[in-house]
């Protein structure tokens, strides 16, 4: 039996451009799926730089304008890895069109923007996704399985942070992740990443009281021309859960010697969890009763955890970040399909960035705020 | 040259008072000292109950009223061990009776007794001490002089907590950590720790917009009767340090499998420490500059670092918490002998006090607040 | 410029079979070749089996004859992934007929073989290259390079092992795995591993002793019947290497608890390394003249480390077990395009093999030998 | 009631001597025993430096000639921190005149002296008692007792090491520690403590076979003369228990970057445990059965872990090296007293140096040695 062909239309074609590209390659060869993903056309900035990029990744079209390749008939997907500041219109025109739709998060660059795609993707009925790629790591998975299963009693806290040093000096240059306008500073940008978490295992976020800082209130652009930077560096908050849960978000560029410090503990009635991007195929479980032999335990990935299995058939030999992607582009295409599954669609990404517009407008006026 | 005594007066029998004695005992042995400590006398609660601990603790004399001891014109040093409730009268007592005062944390059960001792102590001119004992470890000494130095540039973020899980299950008794009157709650309690230990890396605390959590509003006493529990079993606060660095400050007794959980992070300009009490003798240290060598390094307590080559001649070989008590002993007596230390006094647990004031003060008011 | 194909014939479709095909698929994507691997045909045990497998895993042609395969004058390339039994020939048969060859490890099931293909080789002049995955690893680039610059002095030793537990209980079934024959046994099987890491980093193994271990005697197979077990559970040496410096090389299937155990320490006279598989993404490296702040710094993988640039261009997000077999499979191209590179030869997976089988003969004699 | 003194002879006063007297000092506030240890006398060298340190350290008289104290009829034990070449002459006569002796480790500088201590020992019927201070850690208690316990099933391997680097480099001066006669070098200097261990937690040694190492054949002595070592810089064994159990036992003071490298991994059946001195106050245990939630648990020493309970009611706090020292003195005292316990008596401990000196004539013969 040939499986259909699921057709792509993917805009952008830069580091997530790229990393949606090989995931799609590799989703079929990884998993067994009903239908056979195709790069049909890739959209970026002009003609030529779309060609090369096509080329280079396997692409069989591609075009110098996002709209030609939305409005495609024979695309069955569209996938956005194009500037936040294009989410929102490319989305729409997709869901005009009728496709169903795969962006990378943040999910707009406004929460305005957000909120219509969210809008436009429930009137449509048609299916949406966003890549939140450590949400789709085996051993989030797991984490999920024990709090929900109640494995570790009732939650009481989660303490989580994103952390990273790409901005840590002053001589980080200014970039678009410096612009309002571009959902840039450290909360939009890599902040939505812990909430996002926090809210896929322990739930709604109540209420938030937070603050911004800005620790490099100017840098240099490319052109070596002073910026005044109109976001934060670094973020933190109080949150109180649904459930009754508090605790505490955090998010950092300038968190120097951690590179990829997505880290979060959370403590139950009978247990707890603690887990580190920085070594995410491992996850550290407490759990009561063990008495003299009690301690956190050091799971180390499997073929039981997650998709973990479609990997690598034995335990221990770990994945990889683009590998996380894969398993993303699997949800997505579970979406595309109908497949309960994994993904998270627009309306879901829509509540995790009002958690991060509450966290702004706690900052700006300096009280509780709920999403 | 035979060293002068200096006669100690130990109010207080139970888990810190054995502590303060055993510590009183090894100091002399550790450290070259001008003066030698004599365990004069030992005041509890009643008459036997102080002589029995006084015989086993190794105590000269032994008595059922503090007042007495406090009093006596041989005593050189009032140590308080004694409940939270009685920190404020002996100590007030002491210092009406000339003596310098060694006072276990918290300074006091209400600010305004923590107030008045700093005021009495001030206005007597006589040396004081308040055991914080985690401050005393070589390794936070390490820790202090890389941040004074510069060795991680400014300092941008600090992200503690204080967590334990003593009271975890709703089974955990109620007993006077309940009782606010007490100085009760996870945030007086343990709290204090990592709030004298973000002074004393950072400096002072400008803001605070902080969170209590009863995750157990029933717990059973001793005789099995249900009791309302008013304090908290967890905090989270949000922090703005006067020197304008960000961060979190946590504590909870209720972090179930955490034993000793006295953990931060501290991100500078050019490094970052972490550090975790329950690995105490590592630091963890990230600078800038090493390339494709960077990384963060865990340095090894050793006889360079604090005070640690008084207990041992090598690196690695660890010293314990009752270690750090020596230590503690040590500062105090350094105060008592007007020896410029790391001894913190009573203006300054005052201080700390404040902190955590303003912390339950920003949480029933709902808004931010200064100490 | 369109790259030039480069057309693979791959033998065996098991676990080892998928990870050449998907590696293969994987690696235009990931570095830039001058040549397109195509995955043209696919061999297997019967041509049933070997179509099914080949339509999954995306060849153009199957076949059930390896030597069908072999012979193809289309092939410029033949991949092996078959039971160890018929590594030599097919290596031979494939060198016969001018091709370069790319073997997975063990080189052979006998030395007697091993040394036929590595004769084979030297006399054809054909690029060979064998699959020891984990000597692909940025860090292990990073450590060799390490040693090789001087920067830990000179080396004094090395103790390695790689640890697994598949084996760990008696319940774990008589397989291929324990025969002789198939060039079975931990020391065969997986202490080929740690071997060839320790030539890689250290240079050549002078001489050995070594113990050989059959904790399980007896095991049952798959039809339940109880066989004798003839080869080692786990096997433990001390080792020579020609520099001068000592050290143990392990191996063991039975050590629980143990997923990818394949570990080292390296001590040289200005500094060491600590390396574990079960962290692969890190390496922790300790060099003298750091005084007070000296310890071991855990390196996190990132773009300057040997190819994990490729894969990612952000530190700290961690490359997986696959992605080194994507490393590997570049290497086996550049071998083929006479790119100097990091593929071992059959030449020096013989001196591997000789290694282990000088083990195998110390254990046997119980004295020294040289390999 | 008043404990009846316990009267110590101590000889030698340097870094061990002082570990010694203030264990006797702590060890009754921290236990309670049924003797108060009196620090007698002291002796050591000369009087004058006798006396000097027997005010330093709390004893009531000093000698300058040990065989006064070791005759001395108010002495009750003899503690011996003397220098190897010492051991067995000091213990000889403290045996003749009657008296308990705890001697530090080595049991000798020779074999012969350690079998004549040994024998003299069993014709006297006095109790003895000695000084491998890492088998009184609680959580060695902990191993032990799991191991005991078939906890983790029946043991197939240990491979332990004792790594430090105080002579890592060819700096490192040229001291006693370099002299055949005075039991130098790192396998009797370091590696009898992992000897030790692994007969504590596994049983009696079969055979081994080793090889010793000298890295740094030159030293330069206190002088700056070139002196040549005769003693190894490292050692590496492979070893059979009678058990039938395999593995390595491997010691160095010349690993770079290891400050107390006392580490060992146990494979059971069922479970294995791993352990390092560096992080002293946990241990790693693993067992078979808790499937997908499988790992190495980090146990945290706590009161129900060995001797802990007596230095802190609480877990996580941790001990220290000297609360070790305590620990082993109390065992010491023990022994006198005829309470069945944790000390290893001369007996045992010349079953240790026999594997030593079998892994030194191992190297010589180049051959499989039984202790």
């Amino acid at each position: 039996m040939t499986a259909r062909p699921l057709r792509i239309a993917l805009v952008g074609s830069g580091f997530m451009g790229r990393a949606h590209a090989m995931a799609f390659a590799a989703v079929r060869r990884t998993f067994d799926l009903p239908v056979e993903p195709v790069l049909e056309i890739l959209a970026d900035r002009d003609p030529e730089q779309a060609a090369g990029a096509a080329r280079a990744l396997g692409f069989t079209r591609s075009t110098g304008d996002w709209r030609e390749a939305v409005a495609d008939p024979a695309i069955d997907l569209v996938a956005i890895a194009a500037p936040n500041l294009l989410h929102a219109p490319i989305a729409l025109a997709a869901l005009a069109a009728g496709k169903p739709v795969y962006c990378e998060k943040p999910l707009a660059a406004t929460l305005a923007e957000a909120q219509a795609m969210a809008d436009a993707a429930a009137a449509s009925g048609l299916p949406t996704a966003v890549g939140y790629t450590y949400l789709y790591n085996p051993m989030i998975a797991l984490a999920r399985e024990i709090v929900a299963g109640g494995e570790i009693g009732e939650v009481t806290a989660f303490r989580g942070i994103h952390a990273e040093d790409f901005m840590a000096t002053a001589d980080a240059p200014f970039n678009w992740r410096c612009e309002p306008a571009q959902a840039g500073g450290a909360l939009a940008d890599i902040g939505s990443h812990i909430i996002a978490l926090a809210r896929h295992l322990i739930g709604e976020v109540a209420e938030v009281s937070g603050r911004l800082h800005t620790a490099h209130p100017v840098r240099r652009d490319a052109t070596g021309a002073a910026r005044d930077v109109a976001v934060d560096d670094q973020m933190d908050a109080v949150v109180r859960f649904s459930s009754g849960a508090t605790g505490t978000l955090s998010a950092s560029w300038i968190a120097t010697g951690r590179k990829m410090g997505l880290a979060f503990e959370i403590s139950g009635t009978k247990g707890s969890i603690a887990f580190t991007q920085e070594r995410f195929n491992e996850l550290q479980l407490y759990r009561e009763g063990a008495g003299l032999r009690s301690g956190f335990t050091t799971i180390m990935a499997g073929p039981g955890h997650g998709e973990y299995g479609a990997f690598c058939p034995a335990s221990g030999h770990q994945i990889g970040y683009n590998d996380l992607k894969t398993i993303e582009v699997k949800a997505a295409i579970d979406a595309v399909l109908g497949i309960p599954g994994a993904a998270k669609n627009f309306a879901d990404a829509l509540r995790t960035e009002r958690v991060a517009h509450a966290i702004r407008a706690s900052h700006a006026e300096r009280r509780w705020v709920e999403p």
